[in-house]
């Protein structure tokens, strides 16, 4: 699957993005490599988003082996990264299709020309309707899902492809939720009752299967938090299980989705069980992580170890996902003992799962590569466009001018700040730019 | 003072900006009216930003008009909306230059023209420098001032303007910090220490004034908070007299600026009161508050309610700003009782200073105009792309497919999420479009 990315890649950079050097401007995506420029001899102006191209590599080639050993497919949630470059790259290593979580971003994947999409999402209002139905309109071959939650959501949906006189179905999954979470179906009875209605709302609506996003179940009760996960990926299973036993699917192949960046571990495994029980319809279990290519150093590298422990034998021999994104800064000011002020703040670095946190520093001219941060260190604030850099034993040997890069929690608030990302080789070395569409 | 934006009104708004409906892509912003888009009708894809263009042209002369009592000038900090058309808007309504946070800033600005700017804050690393450097070289006329808070700090400067050549002096202002905060000296001794090595560094550094931001103190106890912000204020007109005094600073007019948006009043008063002593120099005030413009709904109308107080005659006879800013979204899903699912999140909210409010909601075919959201509504939650708004009494009226309108508590991170916002009509029909370059 080849996207349509030669007009991006040829586009001269404009000389408004943030972390663009000056002999930068003007330069294309395809022939930034050609400056050879390096981080760490100072050539970009900071801060900067760098994603290291060895650890994107290595993330991408692992989901592929463990969706392979799982026996399922992946739809990566683009909304991480809104990056065509990573959608190519994700449909290099045999993603069968790509997640968005609303009309803009549907239109923005098409306009790359993505051949299969899944709106992880509900689709209401009169515009919204149109960004996508035209697409379907316009294009045959597009293959389309997106989810219904209520029989007033399906009833917009179903008189919005009355009104416009598509001439294919819209593909609808059935959402399941959790009471207290978030969208979806509160239970398997609510779930049934919907899924009759979508069945009765055919032929303008086509019912291809059963979706929950368990991801809602977040915090440090593991326990709770996996038992609820678990159990809306098993209702997900029961709902598709009576769903081919009564009927409700369309003709074909019924997709099981679920598993974000999370739990994909638990839906693989659950949901790859499942059996349609001879009634004709091939099953598909697709995965939704968006996070997996990037992965990052806080959040979901925590939820790794949690991660391998649970999937046993289908985690595979190593060690996983390793972390791809760093923002850099510069020591701006060492104010006072202990404290360093550096120039990155919540304008480009996550803060809603956690503060970002020191991963390396250097100086130019003493050290041959980055130093890792002691442990000591960690950034206790953000302004806008500041982090604080304390050390709790007082010693901080950081200087103005050092450069400084954070590791942080959850990769879509921080790609979601940067027009443009640098992909760097091991020496920090710029090896391309990765431009997004937020 | 006529900032370059004509291209940018030209040009057509690319299809990849959330927010824009399908009739508008390929539109001019100087053409965007000519659609007669009502947001109320459901011409927008949803989520969507908009700025009531009654609030902004109110509040641009609000502050023109503060800022003429007070006797001061004003250079807004343009880091908050980062949208040249809100720039010309400042100047309009008298600005005397603008405030940068990054050397990026810089850039931008200069790319449409801006024609003096104060960038509040230190400037290091070899790649920013280039981008500030060249301005200065390209343009004679562009009157430019930053931070300067360290000895490392003005050598880094020094030797990168000696190793440009540069055929005219860097002009900064002493940055006054306060212990336990963020960039600037600790005390009166350090400024005083600091400032003579900056007058040392002449002619290749001009000593042009003095400056604190503090904004750094904020939270509930007001009076530490509000005697943190006015010592620091207090500090900038001391090291101000010292400095005519004893002759730091470089012929002409020096600078005395503090004032982000919680307490302008208090560095207006104080600062405007300062006199040079027959030392020949003019002294000129100047505020950098950001967010007077879109002013909130939650953060600074909380903190204007103290500020009337504390301004007395100062704040005049009206009741200040106007919230100039909202996000709308439709309700996706209801899933429960109590519970309402909308289609914005984190993607398109703050949620650093508080989480967003529900304002209105809008039932097309029901309601003339929008109803204001009871007290006992409130968002419980984010998410990337979407917002939970709960009812405390349990009661929520709220359907599928209505609209919702949140206010939020920090304009400048509301702006960050949106390439483009609209500009409306006290009836919500779009009378034009705003671009930012975050």
């Amino acid at each position: 699957m080849t996207l349509t990315l030669a007009p991006l890649l040829a586009e001269p950079l404009p000389p408004t993005l943030k972390g663009l050097p000056a002999c930068a401007e003007g330069v294309s995506l395809q022939d930034l490599h050609r400056l050879r420029l390096s981080l760490l001899d100072g050539d970009l102006p900071l801060p900067a988003a760098v994603l290291k191209a060895s650890a994107l590599a290595h993330n991408a080639r692992w989901m592929r082996e463990f969706t392979a050993r799982a026996g399922v497919s992946l739809a990566p949630h683009g909304k991480t990264t809104m990056a065509p470059q990573l959608f190519q790259r994700q449909f290099d290593e045999g993603a069968w299709g790509m997640t968005a979580a609303t009309a803009a971003h549907v239109r923005t994947y098409r306009r790359f020309g993505v051949p299969r999409v899944i709106l992880a999402n509900q689709l209401v209002g009169k515009a919204d309707l149109e960004l996508v139905l035209r697409e379907l309109e316009a294009e045959p071959a597009f293959d389309f899902y997106l989810l219904v939650d209520s029989s007033a959501g399906l009833e917009l949906l179903r008189r919005a492809a009355l009104e416009r006189g598509l001439k294919r179905p819209v593909q609808v999954l059935l959402e399941v939720g959790t009471p207290g979470g978030r969208t979806g179906v509160r239970s398997t009875e609510e779930g049934v009752a919907l899924a009759r209605l979508i069945r009765d709302a055919s032929p303008v609506i086509a019912l291809r299967g059963v979706e929950a996003f368990e991801g809602v179940y977040s915090g440090p009760e593991t326990a709770r938090v996996e038992l609820g996960a678990l159990t809306m990926i098993e209702t997900v299973a029961e709902l598709a299980r009576l769903g081919c036993a009564e009927g409700w699917f369309a003709p074909g192949e019924v997709l099981l989705t679920a598993g974000g960046s999370a739990f994909f571990d638990l839906a693989a495994k659950t949901l790859a069980a499942v059996e349609a029980g001879g009634t004709g319809h091939a099953l598909r279990v697709v995965l939704r992580s968006g996070c997996y290519l990037s992965h990052d150093s806080l959040q979901y590298e925590r939820m790794q170890d949690r991660m391998k422990q649970r999937a046993g034998a289908l985690w595979g021999d190593g060690p996983g996902l390793r972390n791809a994104i760093e923002v850099w800064a510069h020591v701006q000011s060492v104010p006072e003992p202990g404290r360093a002020i550096c120039t990155a703040g919540r304008r480009d670095l996550s803060y809603d799962a956690c503060l970002p946190a020191p991963l390396w520093w250097y100086r130019p001219g003493l050290h041959e590569a980055p130093q890792a941060s002691p442990p000591e260190w960690s950034v206790s604030k953000l302004n806008d466009q500041h982090a604080y850099v304390d050390a709790s034993d007082g010693a901080l040997p950081l200087q103005v001018g050092d450069l400084i890069a954070f590791g942080i929690g959850h990769p879509c608030t921080t790609f979601d700040k940067w027009p443009l990302l640098y992909t760097v080789d091991d020496g920090y070395r710029v090896t391309g730019g990765v431009r997004t569409f937020f």
